[in-house]
């Protein structure tokens, strides 16, 4: 499936002193890509997560910085599944300026599906189709 | 009662492009106090919470940015009650560097105290001590 | 003047653990509707800084929390310009939930001009009828 | 060479509507954890950054999130050099709870040093013993 596009603006508290964005924003805006992820897919994962008391717990996640984001520029951020199966998910990231597709980062998280009590679980039938998963 | 000091160190990713700490984090720091106060005074702010039900819901703050802190500084945080009652407490703090005693930011906090489902509750007795609440 | 809006969704990092939006992460929406203020006003906040080394310091901030923010609402910031002044400003905004309307919190920020050194300085006469100075 | 401890405690800030402390904090405690190793090894880091203009930049990221840490708890962050080079440096890092010693994530970042442009650089032969280069 197609990458899914979100986009968001660099904040000044998402900088530091050396004038480029904090590293671990970028963790920050691929959460902000993975849930508009679900969005497009029809999902909205705060419900998921209320209502059917499915978590998508982060197990692994990895970053690659290429060109630093500055303060003020616009980002877009790609999310697609790079695997998905009933008890495990990982998405892949892309971001990138969005005036002149400058590629600022590329990383990828693993989630595993866990119940209220943080155990393990399948994702339920319904919302395979939404990842991919046959 | 006297104020209840707590020390940290200022983070790269406290630090904005300015070279300072972004104001924002001035709040997490005076919460750093209060926990530190309550611990001094004898409570757990974690047990209050989690075994009580009782949470210290913010409904104020401010803060005055006196001298900008700088990254890998040394930071005092002095926090008192500045006023108590059963169903509201008013911290006030003060920030300042450790090895000079700069100070940094004075600030203030307003809470009420709720139940889980944050609904306003009047903190129970054995609590109250610890706030100075006669 | 009126206020301008600027719109966010509220992030995952910026819940706690009492399952609302932390209550620092105001601070950093005001700053977005702030920046948002100057663009609508035909003032790119960071040419001002990167360009005319026109720093707009913060040494006030303040926060009165009506009703908590939620993870995934959409938030409208409105900012309007509470006091202006060549040497002194200060931005009121009210923060809402966009599809209700419901009012999340109001605060002030006072600022300072300052230079690349930060010492206190006269806001330029170019930059003035922006923020409704005579 | 072995690993250097720091040691924080996890702040309400840091905590999600999981209950658990956000993710991409632990981005952020690896940073004190190599603060803290260059402390220990007669470096300090601010001092190499602002007197001789090199920065550490970061390049990589990535951590396995073992079990979640939690509010209030006590973190202990032990870092060490897992490659060193004049132009590269890739630290090591396992997160654990201080008093259970319950390991909550591994991690890795991988740095080139830079000058104030942010232009690759070789770090002077001063600072090579402190990270282990021969």
């Amino acid at each position: 499936m197609n990458p899914v596009e979100a986009r968001l603006r660099v904040r000044y508290a998402e900088t530091d002193q050396m004038g480029i964005v904090y590293h671990a924003n970028y963790l920050i805006w691929m959460e902000v890509g993975r849930v508009e992820y679900c969005r497009a897919r029809g999902i909205r994962y705060r419900d998921m997560e209320r209502e059917d008391g499915i978590l998508l717990a982060v197990v692994e996640a990895n970053c690659r910085y290429v060109s630093p984001a500055l303060y003020d520029e616009e980002v877009i951020v790609r999310t697609w599944v790079a695997q998905a199966h009933p008890r495990m998910l990982r998405f892949g990231y892309e971001m990138a300026e969005a005036s002149t597709g400058r590629v600022l980062a590329t990383g990828e998280t693993k989630h595993l599906f866990c119940d209220r009590e943080r155990r393990p679980m399948k994702l339920p039938a319904k919302y395979r189709a939404a990842f991919g998963m046959s």
